[in-house]
């Protein structure tokens, strides 16, 4: 499999949603191309992009990163001996857009892909990731819409890949600590390489290719909404629930920040503005109430 | 040693700086007493007290807590093999004030003991706990005051137990990720229990016993500092890093979300509001900027 391929698949995709989201903002991104310094262990580079105080989004950060290594990591290798200590290469696409309004929902997309070189010359690929929806408040025709859409990008592929890859994501964004979802999930897969690379590869694509159809009808149709200093304050503490997530349980920010990541390039998932109070809960009847009841649950959208 | 007797000292100590703060706040703390549900592994109970909103504090947590389990667990019994399996009992108070004036800074403080019943029928006790001062802007001589307390506090036990404990939370309070510290530090040990066990809770209380002095007398000074937008918003910047440290590195926290625990008690630490932006830094010659570089550092203080 020809890496480059993966690549250049990775980088126009990442151009083409940054485009279509500073459209809709009207606000643009900032472009940071950094370089790991020579000398450490890993060698690459990465173009990290986040508008900040748009119109539409209060942050929007997505980044494209490019590492190699000299040894494939012991736990990448555990269903792949062949591989042990081979040198590899991992890339990818991540992002999470957090909008002001607190109807439109927080999104968070990536796609990866991690190759090593076979004794035999032959360089194998294996992909990971997934999207998922973060709701502050819930809409039905938003949650059916952006399953189907994942769905429908998955189906081509096999009939079982969606209901498989959309009960592992409810699996994987569950914060355990408080026994709740956090979101209304989408999909997830992760070490994907059993229709062969290019294939494999072929599934990433779909993925990636279904976000901008997945989320744009979305944050298009609940940006404007008005809303009030009830809504904004019941966003803030939701946002609480989405840094515990990611700074506690997400293996890639948790691992990211403890093996010495980027961290301003890993940390573009944190909203912008946060809040934490004891035991906030939303009173029985109310839509915010009707969230946590009926929509951040595992349940069957499509 | 009669456990019961550490008991009394904790509930009293969260008493006593409860009522303390709250006199100055004007406001009242909600005090929650909890039980831990028949049938877990741990049992126990505890008592949450928080203060939230008030006019000098945005957000002041403070939590007892007290719990007993049949059997020690290996990581507390690599040096005290003969400890190994024990039916053990666990207590501390921990609390982290936030206040609302920029000016003056966050505290944390924690006491704590774990104690197991040897085969001799002994009970053996052990310790650990300190406190540290997270300012957003520097002053030094709050810093100064701050160290000369703790270290006052230790000196009747020993000359060489401040440097050691400060060099300690020196090293604890480190966002390894940012190669930052979390503060201008303070004191920390753990596993303490070397002047055997009553001699070693002496060296607790006399922690607990100088957080009132260390800390009011500061917050005093500062409370009413008149402030504008800049320093509000630095504030929640650098509480980010506190959030960061809190979710990412200090291992009460990480290991009691990931393992059962009080969710809401142990999140007592997070700050009220919060915000991430990307590359957040102060200009040189700013206060902002002398806070990182000349007291969010290293530094001997008294």
């Amino acid at each position: 499999m020809d890496t480059q391929v993966v690549r250049n698949y990775l980088t126009s995709l990442q151009s083409s949603i940054t485009t279509r989201i500073a459209n809709l903002d009207g606000g643009s991104f900032l472009s940071d191309h950094w370089h790991k310094p020579p000398g450490e262990p890993l060698q690459g580079s990465g173009i990290t992009q986040i508008l900040e105080n748009g119109a539409v989004f209060e942050r929007a950060g997505c980044g494209f990163s490019h590492v190699t290594g000299p040894k494939l990591p012991p736990s990448a290798t555990h269903d792949r001996p062949e591989l042990a200590g081979a040198p590899f290469e991992a890339m990818g696409v991540s992002l999470v857009f957090h909008p002001r309004n607190p109807y439109a929902p927080t999104v968070h997309m990536n796609v990866r892909m991690l190759s090593a070189k076979a004794a035999d010359g032959q360089t194998v690929a294996w992909f990971g990731g997934g999207m998922d929806l973060t709701p502050y408040y819930g809409f039905e025709e938003d949650a059916v819409h952006f399953h189907q859409t994942c769905k429908d990008a998955l189906t081509p592929h096999g009939a079982h890949l969606y209901p498989r890859f959309k009960a592992w994501c409810d699996d994987y964004f569950c914060l355990k600590h408080r026994n709740e979802q956090r979101g209304i999930g989408g999909v997830f897969f992760d070490d994907f390489s059993e229709f062969g690379s290019e294939k494999s590869f072929d599934v990433l694509k779909s993925v990636g290719d279904a976000f901008l159809s997945a989320y744009m009808p979305i944050v298009e149709r609940r940006k404007d909404t008005p809303y009030g200093e009830r809504e904004r304050t019941h966003q803030l503490y939701r946002r609480g629930r989405y840094v515990e997530f990611n700074l506690v349980w997400d293996r890639g920010t948790h691992f990211g920040l403890q093996s010495g990541g980027r961290t301003e390039s890993i940390l573009l998932s944190m909203p912008p503005l946060v809040s934490w109070s004891y035991q906030h809960q939303a009173q029985a009847g109310t839509p915010e109430h009707d969230l946590m009841k009926n929509f951040i649950v595992k349940r069957d959208w499509v």
